[in-house]
């Protein structure tokens, strides 16, 4: 491909977005970093040479505004992925109704804001590619965990009727569920109790990412769960 | 049992939910009708000699109100039903955000809401049961149907976290998942491509959830796919 | 209905089946037993009246000379319970190759056998139900497990091409996955880590296998878990 | 990693087993191909300079023969794919008995017994890859191809468990369901309904399986399925 590629992360931090970037940065791409606070990725902005937004992915016009400024700043994504999540854990008696309403809108409800605008966008085009992140609670409701149960289990309804829907227009849908806790200094491997390579490492999982950016269009899968060799499931 | 059973039907109109009102009056119950507009469900009320309450499902303090005034009224339910729901179809690029908002609410979040007061009365009591009524977009997210995927899917997340919650704490809580159109004035039997019986039959829908409300506790049903004998799937 | 209905259970001992047998004995049904080994079914036989009948359901010739024979005595079947698996256990390189065969032909290949022959009967009658038993490795392979999860996933994979094939043909085709422990003698209620009713009351499983056959056709369901409240999932 | 690794494909023939055995040989394998008939192969292992192995997958000693000629010529494989099935499709009522026990004996039995003597190998080794390939049946019982719906939905309980089992102890076992036609000579890109893409390039296809061979085993795959853009899912 003659022109670069621009990949646009929402929801970014310090974890896996931060390794998504990397990667997207070492493949070739141009990275867009997204979040409602960007202070945070001042460091991994100046890493990647990529360019921060300020967007809160829950508002229709926030979403909106990201993909305008980042058409006007350096064009439209060709890769997108949704990476944002609440949680609110506790008993179904003691949550919260209000936090569960918050953990819905920003686990789900902004994922299809996102997802729609990137939509918009891709068919004008006339392709690419939308990745969200899901876990575990992505395909089984735990207990004591009803909301991010229904925020990422409703996630993967949208990323369902998504694939079905764009995936005959050229772009590609696919969720990627983590099956696991994620490596980062706050849980360092060595703490897992799972032994080595008990958490998973972020730059392993953005490898996946990028494969499935990556996967002939013949051969496009929708959904991957990964976790660590050792986790029961 | 000595005393009378006291189901509650939220999201009651005149489908589905007029048939479950008649078949628990039927089996012995005393059957509380919830919707937003009870005007529409005088004549049920006076033909299940039942009561009905007006609610938003979707007002954390309505449904505290709801469950306060059937206890004074006529005791705490047994059963709950929670049958609400919202639907905006279309290409996911021209769907209103306020549109899906309001259908991931209804959908889903009313029903953690009902879900959750239902669940702090049933504790006290020591058992019950909660079912929750799904669709064909339970299991699976449909092309130009996002909305009502997230929501039901998101639903389907709050029934399974609900379930390996309560049930060892004595309650049971089950979806049904109506897997194709339910026969109504609107869509009679004759009007399907799928010949005789190609619709469901309400009344022959709520035998299932009258079978699951009475299940013995050793053998809890969770998830029940209901559909045509000639519906594809 | 005039004339009496008759079940034939296949794979039938004294546990689940004897249930069953009861059950549709009580509902008016004539019933028919097949088992490899008939001697431990004369006390069931007795009970309920009915017909023994001795059959390797792995053998094709020996399914199609049991439909003749109840043919002949009774009359075809119009449900029929397909009951038998086999089960052999340990760490996947210290499986028996033999072993792991006959598992499967017991438990998915000779279900297919007696899905068979039920069904050429059955589409002559022009109605009828067949009734599968399934596992928790229906749904779910464990580890150690390799030769059940087989079996029992490929009957899940018989039961879901009949039921597509004929439920459309009004064959009403289910699995009940029975997702824990079944109460017996050998497991009584009270030897459960589970505690109270944390085995499967034969006796209420049977209750769904009715509720199946009964269900009306706008309404059928092809696959019901069953487990006991407390049973993790 | 200073050794050669060592690739073995089992149920190797023109199509996707070929495209395998290029991209292993690429990436740096020796490639070991297993067939009934190994006339065919010629070809192939001629252009990827590789080993042909004659062996009848269903039978315990063939397979036990084989692994013990590859490690006497090259040493023991790193990597294992499964990739031989069988087939007889029809309504289940003519279904010839001796052909559905066969298509279950090589799409499923067959695995295990590949599966179980790589396993044994593997584990003395400390590590390994165990692929197997599987298709829309793999997930999804259709009408009219019960024996292919049991094979292949046998063989994701053997995958599950297999998995389950034995990643823990560094084996990393995972399916690659193709949910479409795979492209050949016989069934061209253009002769497909789906328009350009319709039909699976095996060429792609294999770069799946080298990049579940190469995931990190922090975040391991157990299951991808891959299918056209354009397919219905």
């Amino acid at each position: 491909m003659a022109q670069q590629e621009i990949a646009l992360i929402v929801g970014a931090g310090p974890g896996l977005s931060a390794s998504l970037a990397r990667l997207f940065k070492k493949d070739g791409m141009r990275v867009a970093l997204a979040a409602r606070d960007t202070k945070k990725l001042d460091a991994l902005v100046k890493e990647v040479d990529g360019r921060a937004y300020g967007c809160d992915a829950g508002i229709p016009k926030d979403v909106e505004k990201l993909f305008d400024s980042i058409a006007n700043d350096i064009g439209d994504p060709n890769l997108v992925v949704y990476n944002a999540s609440g949680r609110v854990r506790g008993p179904i008696t003691e949550l919260d109704p209000e936090e569960v309403r918050k953990t819905i809108m920003i686990t789900c409800y902004a994922g299809f804001l996102v997802g729609q605008v990137a939509a918009k966008r891709m068919l004008k085009a006339g392709r690419g590619t939308i990745l969200f992140t899901g876990a575990s609670a992505s395909v089984k409701g735990y207990a004591n965990s009803a909301a991010f149960a229904m925020g990422k289990m409703g996630l993967t309804g949208l990323v369902q009727s998504m694939a079905r829907e764009l995936q005959p227009q050229n772009i590609h849908v696919a969720q990627v569920v983590i099956d696991g806790g994620i490596c980062s200094p706050a849980r360092p491997e060595r703490a897992t109790s799972r032994g080595p390579d008990g958490c998973l490492d972020p730059d392993a999982i953005a490898q996946t990412y990028l494969h499935l950016h990556r996967q002939h269009r013949s051969t496009w899968a929708s959904h991957v769960e990964l976790r660590p060799w050792a986790e029961k499931f």
